[in-house]
């Protein structure tokens, strides 16, 4: 099973691609899709969209995650945040994936074990969690716990799913 | 020249469609995409995408426009907001346009007048400058009025631009 997980932005949108199989976590591949301060939104978008896209088609992912952004005080910000994220939303929908939303503290507790951990500790227990992991950058690196907390969840409801069968059974 | 207005949002996205000839504008069609809010979020963008995209496959605007919503002070709303915005924005990148933004206010200055209009006076004006019109709802008319303004636009940039090639001849 492989769990992709994205972490959008505008200027850098960090992704993370993981295989599972059974409890062990592996790392597949991680980067950062960038786009230009200086051209215009629209271009913007299209070029983390294309971006993104072939990300998708390199690698095939079975799952995907993004990140359910925080909601800061700066509108402005929010709504630029929004239009990225609008584009992190789409591309696996577009490959017929359904896609998973976490909090950024859902992320952290998965990972860390605690929901107010800082980014060092992410970092750390990324690289813990899957050995020899070389990352692209911190939204990578943010993007990789996302696919962690993603796999955590679905092996969480996969026994539960499996517990309930035979209860029923 | 053809030109699309969209007005963004998660629910209902309105567009719009005129062509200019001269100083003539005449209404081509308008309508509304529409997202279950029911549904989770990555199917909502996925729809809104498909519909918009058969508009465009549809009428093959020239010039495309999207307005640059105002952000309000709820926070969670902006970023659904923001969401649909980045597909609305897309969609003309993706047909090779650029896409042209403006605020609420220079819409509503651009077509009736004032910058303060409120939806009935836009209502108004709209079915004055485009006779004949049926409107699909409140959204495909602001769609309209966006498409109407991104007209005005580029006509006195056109003029503007070819007053300075006369200048400079």
């Amino acid at each position: 099973m492989r769990v992709i997980g994205i972490d959008p932005g505008l200027r850098n949108l960090g992704w993370g691609i993981i295989d599972v199989a059974g409890s062990r976590l592996s790392h597949v591949a991680n980067g950062t899709c960038t786009s230009d301060g200086k051209a215009d939104l629209a271009s913007r978008l299209l070029s983390l969209h294309s971006q993104l896209t072939e990300v998708f088609r390199t690698y095939s992912p079975d799952l995907a995650a993004v990140e359910q952004t925080f909601v800061n005080k700066d509108a402005v910000a929010t709504l630029k945040l929004g239009q990225a994220r609008g584009i992190a939303m789409l591309v696996p929908a577009q490959a017929g994936l359904s896609v998973g939303e976490y909090l950024p503290n859902a992320v952290k507790k998965a990972v860390v074990g605690v929901g107010h951990a800082d980014k060092r500790q992410i970092d750390h227990m990324v690289r813990l969690q899957l050995p020899g992991v070389q990352i692209a950058g911190p939204d990578a690196a943010d993007a990789l716990a996302i696919a962690i907390c993603h796999a955590h969840h679905c092996q969480s409801a996969g026994h539960l799913s499996r517990a309930i069968q035979r209860a029923s059974a």
